[in-house]
């Protein structure tokens, strides 16, 4: 059988992981940050490709330093030096975690007392769509150990690096985009009025790892007649019927990259309320996938889809984020909405959200992902049908 | 099609909810703690019920304050609140989050005011195996918002609690144990010699959700040649051949409850090297079985199957943690290992998990999942078997 998605290759090139490291370095330079300290599944993936789904377990944590010159160093439990050790990252210093009386905080802070001047800055993301990924008083020991080393922001670094993809980041939410894609366009020979939105949503995953999806670990969605009320709820026991409209919304994976988008369905006729509403989030899609492109702002671009939302009939209540970043995450930086206000920049993967509330407190919602190139948006998904999908 | 494994009703009533909250009001009581505050998705889910995939997505921190009288408060981003409210909380408090400048800190600062002293002390859960989710700039703001309240370390209270389990989240783990000890039976009939890991893990994953799991967002394994040297990878494009070992390892989900155990198998023929060590973790994991009862501590039911392996030849450096608590997550509390000292107590779920190396650097690890009860323990998962499976 021939593959009719796009190709993309597994993993990066070490010369992927030397200009992000390169990047980050010269960005940390302007900030005055002497290295970073990363804890968080995504920021490690990115600077060391250290890919497991073992970040699940709470148990443990795991650093990655990202000194001011050279590799990243991994500061990781012992039972990760194997897989650590297929990265690019040579310098992996490791503990037998889990050790609740010292997991991992002496071996960090010597390692940062190394790489770093005595009076030095280390930066950690602290702001927007970030945590840091250990228990609150082991960073307080962190902190107490660090001496005349002092911590700030460091969001800027992997924000900026991380909102605009490479060629090969690219391929890879392209390949998912084009699975899903399918998986949608079949989705009405598989679910039918009579099923659970259970069955109907596991239907779906299995045909979406069949196709060749790695992992569909977001998958929402809800049901009901004419319309439903919620858009982030897992499936229940409800059985689908004729008058149902149905949202699937998946995050699926390949490579460890996302796609993130929804279709909506109608089962044996659907309200003319409904096809308004779909006509109306399907306009502002348009609009959006016709101004997305550098030089604009994510504010712009969110003002450009609630325009058509407004002369709809829309309230500007109802009209709040409408897009977001799409990477290694189901959703990432940057956002688009008020207040924003994020350039627009080649290379940029984003999702164009648009919502809106329609009659009894019913929602719409259409999502569309995007790359921006220099000329304007490019489709990594299949546009949704220009009509309100029946499945009979 | 009769349903051959054991039935678990979907969610918990109010009743479980008022218990769990009415057991830490009594901990935090004893604390002095004046209130509880919560970020993490398992620690909302349990005082809660809300269940959403949507925490996956980094944009919104999530909190539930535990007042010390009445019912949990949940100061959650305005999306949330149509799942929220289908819980037994009844007091949802919502901002337009994405919102950078104040995503909830202002709304949670002065939900604590409201049901705090002005000088009294917040819980967190700050220890082993936890973290704060939310923005680290942020929860500077909240701490300087606070005033004369201060914030103590609350993991004893989730810790304690969550440890020991209903019998509406037994039947959950036991479902789900029984689905996935099916699927591992099925295993040769699906996977043969000529398959790539990641087919035959798809078809492993495929299988456990035709079965009946909700979603298998933990599977890792690891084949090589006579045996394999790491245990926590995801799948490669190796391609498996005759002599090689597979280790599958899954916490999948039923309800929102996991198992997490792996199988063994070897592919036409295994070495006798191999048949030694799978014969050394099958008999420690028996004495694990015959030791598991209320009134050891995890330490002590640890050095129980470190014995076994020692009589085996396994230096002690290589006898590390053996199993752990399960539940929500597919690691919790406790750890069984050297210092751990948990006094076990009935309706702990564990998992007896003794691992080892042999030949060059080659790993064998089993795992069961348990049930403590009054009597000893109760097996979740059918017993792995007596000798390692050869697939032909």
């Amino acid at each position: 059988m021939t593959d009719p998605h796009p190709a993309a290759s597994r993993g990066f090139s070490t010369s992927e992981f030397e200009r992000r490291t390169d990047a980050a370095q010269k960005i940390m330079a302007q900030c005055g940050l002497d290295a970073m300290l990363l804890t968080t599944e995504p920021e490690v993936r990115y600077f060391t490709g250290f890919d497991t789904i073992f970040w699940l377990s709470p148990t443990r944590p795991w650093f990655v330093v990202v000194p001011s010159k050279g590799k990243p160093i991994a500061v990781i439990p012992e039972i990760g030096a194997p897989s650590m050790s297929l990265t690019w990252v040579t310098d992996i210093r490791t503990w037998l975690a889990p050790r609740p009386e010292d997991d991992g905080i002496t071996l960090l802070t010597d390692t940062l007392h190394e790489v770093m001047p005595n009076d030095g800055t280390l930066g950690l993301p602290m702001g927007h769509e970030t945590h840091v990924r250990m228990p609150a008083a082991d960073f307080r020991r962190l902190q107490s150990g660090l001496d005349g080393i002092s911590i700030a922001d460091g969001t800027d670094v992997v924000r900026s690096l991380r909102m605009v993809k490479s060629e090969a980041e690219i391929t890879k939410i392209a390949r998912m985009c084009s699975i899903a894609s399918s998986a949608f366009a079949d989705l009405p020979n598989h679910i039918k009025a009579g099923d659970t939105e259970r069955q109907a949503f596991a239907k779906f995953k299995i045909d979406l790892l069949q196709k060749g999806a790695d992992d569909v670990p977001y998958l929402v969605g809800s049901s009901g007649p004419g319309g439903f009320t919620d858009v982030i709820n897992r499936p229940t026991d409800r059985v689908i019927i004729e008058g149902d409209m149905l949202l699937l919304d998946t995050g699926s994976l390949y490579d460890g990259y996302s796609c993130d988008f929804d279709r909506n369905f109608a089962f044996g006729h659907a309200s003319d309320a409904a096809k308004t509403a779909y006509d109306l989030a399907w306009r502002a899609t348009e609009a959006g996938l016709q101004a997305a492109r550098p030089g604009i702002t994510t504010t712009e671009l969110w003002a450009t889809m609630g325009k058509v939302l407004e002369d709809g009939g829309c309230s500007g209540h109802q009209i709040g984020r409408m897009g977001h970043g799409l990477g290694m995450q189901v959703t990432e930086w940057p956002s688009l909405m008020a207040g924003d206000d994020t350039m627009i920049e080649a290379d940029m993967v984003l999702t164009l959200e648009p919502g809106l509330a329609f009659g009894d407190g019913k929602m719409m919602l259409h999502e569309e992902n995007i790359v921006i190139r220099e000329g304007g948006a490019e489709l990594l998904t299949r546009r949704a049908a220009r009509d309100l999908p029946i499945i009979t």
